[in-house]
């Protein structure tokens, strides 16, 4: 019997109490499909700060680079934000562990839940049938290149006054930027067949650097269709045609924003998880935050955590049927009307509100 | 009688059917409200590509500085469509002017007309009452920071294989930054009170400078609410909930992407204005690009154009009646039922539906 050895990062606000339930979720589904995991639960974040100072800790890294997989909850909270430099954010340490373990593909798909398909601000004709998988470059650009925050003496100022002066650097390399398109044109080809590429080439040098290689690429896909997409133009077009995208391939802070702006096409940021592939280990996450307002209070949505331990089950753990099931029992679950808060809609039975814990209990309950 | 000067500048696609219907219309406004206009009519993009090899020819430049006002309806093509950064584009020329201007804030209104209230993709009670001004930074950022593309000899690739690399750099002094703040806090003084400033501070060392200048600045304006927001948060915050908007300040790229995004709030692009200030003349243009795809069919929808025109008579020559004139024209002919091709709406009786001097002509005999 298979046995896998999972690195569970809880990190902050409702971190610990979703995570909980994904982990629940997975040693039910192991059980029902012959496999055991272990789990080394380490520290990121705020609680890493908090506890030693550095949001990516030493150890931490080194137990995600040898487990087979990675499960993380969410980081962050106002009580470590800052807009003072030097100061550790509990975000470094994502960003960190992004880097550390090359995970340079992210994968966040969108699709929506038939018994939810109300929740959306979106009229339904138009969201109904959306299923787009955002695959976001996540170890290049603004995130990682130079940058630097200083006081110019020399008069940077209109009329040469004194004052701050800040920049980033969005940078790319050609092989970076193949080897993400070359994800995007394997995940059309078992999807539906078209990428949607996307970049600011009418002004940005880096976009026109993407353009030309995702078009290399694209040579190699002839049974893929490539569409160039400026990304102002895609804000527009996810909201007034989302059934047009399939695989939408794009720079990481691009992919920041579109994906987040996609995600609410479901309306219920609580259902969608992602998954960050690389060359070792592969982390999975939801794609909401740590919410830490409602942190220990047992209501948090742990869905999308779930969802999560459905990405790890397909992409690290070749097992697909494990993780169909384990899709099927969360629709099952909603068809039946049972909602955590953030999800419920005015024609929900309030006997069907269920907090975090009883959530995963029916999940496990359907698989 | 005041008189005029406007630097009317055609540009490409169906720029040249549509702002014939915006200066059509500014005569017809001066005339009740005893103002004339003259024009001096110059090239820019790509018709100036065409002409001249350049996509700002100083002498557009040197006619723009020395205009009232700045009148501009689209620029760009495929035809000049290249990744090559050696050759001109007609959208440099439009950067060339934000920056020659000194144009650094962009005013862009979203609101709803009563009468295209079913043409968004969102639900009606979503955007009922949606009325919100992003205020866009637009002479700084990453679309005038030092780029440039080049071969890596040394191996920049992964296992040091050589290639191709580019940058681009977002880069922000104190001064852009305090001085888009206090425009849009001015802005939200006589709108309704609340400024939400856009960053991804937990990321970019321009964003905590960003929110720090933008903090200091709020200081002067108590009577102001401030909000920070993220911009990936934004994207989402803007589909659900955009009531929740008065006053937006960003950054260019960010400014960009969610002006483009909030459009769709309307479901009609073709209906957005916008206007680009700075020390000198400012400048207004339609929200939507030059449409190459219908240019010369005359059947492009000049209402945008025209709405460019009423900002004009607000902003630059202090004639608030004669702008809310035009407002009011706008609104009845649409309530009458009279569309152009992009806003026709299923229950819209096919002989209303009018092309681009029709259109124009509507308006001025409701003015
Ligand atoms: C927390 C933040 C740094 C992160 C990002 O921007 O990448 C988050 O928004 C995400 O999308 O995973
Ligand atoms: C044409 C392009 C350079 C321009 C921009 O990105 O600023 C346009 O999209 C706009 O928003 O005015």
């Amino acid at each position: 019997m298979a046995n896998y050895n999972v690195c569970t990062l809880p990190g902050d606000g409702i971190g610990p109490e979703i995570i909980a339930e994904g982990i629940k979720v997975l040693d039910a589904v192991g059980a029902k499909y012959g496999a055991t995991f272990s789990y080394d639960e380490r520290l990121i974040g705020g609680a890493a700060i908090d506890a030693t100072g550095n949001p990516l800790p030493e150890e931490t890294l080194e137990a995600a680079r040898t487990a087979d997989a990675v499960l993380l909850a969410a980081v962050g909270g106002p009580k470590w934000d800052t807009t003072d430099s030097s100061k550790p954010r509990p975000e470094q340490g994502l960003l960190a562990i992004r880097k550390g373990l090359g995970l340079y593909t992210n994968l966040r798909p969108v699709r929506t839940f038939a018994a939810l398909s109300d929740a959306s601000s979106l009229k339904p004709e138009v969201i109904d049938g959306v299923d787009l998988m955002i695959v976001r470059e996540l170890t290049g650009g603004l995130y990682f290149g130079k940058r630097e925050r200083f006081f110019d003496e020399d008069g940077a100022g209109a009329d040469g006054a004194k004052g701050q002066r800040a920049y980033d650097t969005l940078e790319y390399r050609e092989y970076e930027i193949e080897r993400i398109a070359r994800q995007a044109f394997e995940m059309a080809k078992v999807r539906n067949g078209r990428v949607h590429s996307i970049d600011k080439a009418n002004v940005l040098d880096t976009s026109r650097l993407w353009r030309e290689v995702v078009h290399r690429v694209a040579a190699e896909y002839p049974e893929v269709e490539l569409i160039d997409m400026l990304v102002d133009n895609t804000a527009m077009q996810l909201i007034a045609y989302p059934r047009q995208f399939d695989v939408v391939v794009t720079e990481n802070m691009f992919g920041d924003i579109l994906s987040d702006e996609a995600s609410m096409l479901t309306g219920s940021l609580g259902m969608l998880a992602s998954a960050s592939l690389g060359d070792g280990t592969a982390l999975y996450e939801p794609s909401h935050g740590s919410a830490p307002d409602i942190a220990g209070r047992g209501i948090a949505n742990p869905l999308a955590q779930i969802l999560s331990v459905e990405m790890m089950l397909r992409y690290s753990f070749d097992m697909a049927d494990a993780a169909d099931d384990i899709a099927r029992a969360v629709a099952e679950v909603l068809d039946e009307g049972w909602r955590t808060g953030d999800i419920k809609q005015a024609d929900t039975d309030p006997n069907q509100v269920v907090g975090t814990e009883r959530m995963g209990d029916l999940v496990v309950a359907h698989l």
